[in-house]
């Protein structure tokens, strides 16, 4: 069961919230219904309105509880555009994080298992896929994805291995015994000595279509005097590895 | 039901067909069975294999029959991750064109109404989500949505319209009507023109979070030289506006 | 006579000061002397040194009395490097503005006449040129290049013109009346508005070899981590278009 | 003595050429005269017109015969306006290649002293010196110039030195000696292992300013369409390396 964004219009300050959860701020408190609609407007005490509606996956990154900087919207959909993540896929997922994007990989309709190392933020990650209405469908397993590759690669294989972790070559390597045939593996790595080392694991997996990519992105500013890209600048996040079994 | 993708290991040639169809080729003839299952291996009359898999995204970029220039898995991604798309969406599309992003948006298990104003066009598609398998979720209509905006406004809200045709600023225009409070509009225009036209109407409208994106990816080449991006260069696709309703 | 710069080796602070001028700050008072050479270390008469170097571009760029935002070293470089402004050329320049582009040609040898309509930033520029020593190589004339355009073309031709006004158009359509055979115009233009009209411009006026390019420049972070792209960004300047007379 | 460039404007052909040379072609042979102007129209004895035109650096770049892949124009032009290369600097400079960089660094007015480790590679650049008008300006000498440091570093400082070989590095780490205070190192590496030991050794032989920049150039395509970046792309170069003496 997932939350709900709860949006008070005038000051557009935003709250996720399930049914039968409440709601206490300087704008008063608000009692979630069990059974609360997104379209509905609810009241605090005070009378202060406010919006329900659907979540979405950037709610999920404007307010999950954070531990740690979380993937961008834009890598996560990089790697859903990339690996063509879909329902009913089948993901294996290292190391959650604040889970954002193991939030996302629920909301398209996967099954994900998801490894993290620290125990507390591996429980802060439950607590956010409860919020995000993905608890059935996300795995948040406390641990080191790296000692459980031979009995996950005695299981049923899976559609998609996502990494997010500074050993992630560790696991690229076994991705041909983790992998469905057609199976990809995405890893994401900020900085360039980690993506070569992974771009030369993939190869040495005999991984196909392997590639690495950066992506820059800008805003345009568009105002009276003209149309421009923005002077603020965006800055890099993360190369993205894209390989695929292809045997 | 899908397509499955048939790769003959040797070659790398890889096609689609659904159960029941037959695969043609100089490697032989191949009846595909009606119960296949991915993973299996099928054998042309000739001896040849083929190794059966489930379909991904980027094969509906690689396989479906072409009408023009359909969108990249790259900007697929983008839009899916800058607004969310997520399974149960009701999603308002234009114009169809080769169906890429309708498939996609198809099999993370989006409802999606997609208008195609070329009828040659709009029956490629119907074909391209068929053998996608996505022809129960979308739904290929032959026409031009602009003149259709009174009826769908007048019907159930979407949750996300995504607009890829040059008149995109005349939908962006009615979006509020459209859109479920927090629904999305992603529009894709190749144009600086288009991109500034389509920002202001965004705000004109009223949306809110109005920003167009401007996407530049490269590969990262690796040899035993060094590590560089590489010297061949990625182009401009298209500038991606993304907004939101918001009260 | 060019300034020199003048710093303080303990704090890094500098300062442009000429032969026979003064510096007073907190660190005391130094004369300059009427022979100074750089490689020299002058001290105050509170006693702190300060090491006399020559001026080079980029001091230029930090150090003269602004009237607006200056362009940057590397879009100067880029104007060099695609025009090959070299010791000799005969250079029309409009608007002067700060004076960094006239300062940095000058110092490269060649002979700038530049118009700035301010008449403020005009007498401000004359000062920047006498602290770059350029005095006698930059010509900075108060009024409108587009007013004096006709008596232009009826003189000596120049060898280069560089544009980085709002009406930067206007002059890009007399190029082939201004400048020699083999000549090129060179416009710093921020919107892609005038960038359009500048590249369109160059064509109906018959130049050759017209191209218009944005340039995006990132810092490479390198520590201990790793090396990456900057997470900071690096902003738009401006689009520089290139055009040569080719009759 | 600088050559001309000879312009056939019918076809837009283009050759260098000296005062005294002849130029052979299927056009006719024509004898350029020893007090040839620019300006003036030559033709051959078929009566074929060529222009005569004073040379630029991008003439340089694409009529040099080459040894390899020249530094481009855009590179050149960051080098200097990032460094303030100007007339009058003294330049070390290594490796030459084909010389493009260390002719505009002469027709900028530097005098520079340019290593190249290939005596046939040398033997080449001197003749492009030649035709470049810069032969009074460009010492090219055949060595590697990490043999020569002690002997330079004992001689009289240099304002800049402008590094385009595989061992860059090793330079940067004498930096400090070779240069006048204020001076200027730059290092172009197109791999970025080269471009993070290049900066980590600027660092430790205590320069300032230390950065490495990367740069992506673009061109606007601008058609009836509409504008936008070009679809073709524009490859990396190279990483260019700044930093500056500061003591």
């Amino acid at each position: 069961m997932s939350s709900y964004l709860l949006v008070h219009a005038e000051s557009d300050r935003e709250y996720l919230r399930g049914p039968g959860e409440e709601l206490q701020t300087d704008l008063g408190v608000l009692e979630v219904p069990e059974d609360v609609e997104h379209g509905q407007v609810l009241e605090t005490h005070l009378g202060e309105a406010f919006h329900v509606r659907r979540l979405r996956g950037p709610d999920l990154f404007n307010h999950f509880e954070r531990t740690g900087a979380p993937m961008m919207p834009r890598d996560i959909g990089l790697v859903i555009g990339h690996t063509g993540a879909q329902a009913g896929d089948r993901v294996l997922d290292a190391g959650t994080g604040t889970g954002v994007l193991s939030g996302y990989l629920g909301r398209i309709g996967a099954e994900v298992v998801t490894y993290e190392v620290d125990a507390e933020f591996a429980e802060n990650a439950r607590e956010n896929m409860a919020m995000g209405g993905v608890s059935d469908r996300v795995d948040v397993r406390t641990g080191d994805l790296t000692e459980h590759l031979d009995d996950l690669a005695a299981g049923e294989p899976f559609d998609l291995l996502t990494l997010d972790t500074a050993d992630a070559a560790a696991v690229v390597e076994r991705a041909p015994d983790l992998l469905v045939p057609g199976g990809y593996v995405a890893a994401y790595t900020p900085f360039v000595e980690d993506a070569r080392e992974t771009e030369l694991t993939a190869r040495e997996a005999g991984l196909g279509t392997v590639e690495t990519l950066e992506t820059i992105q800008r805003e345009l500013t568009v105002d009276e005097r003209g149309t421009r890209p923005s002077t603020a600048g965006v800055g890099h996040t993360g190369y993205l590895l894209f390989a695929r079994r292809i045997d």
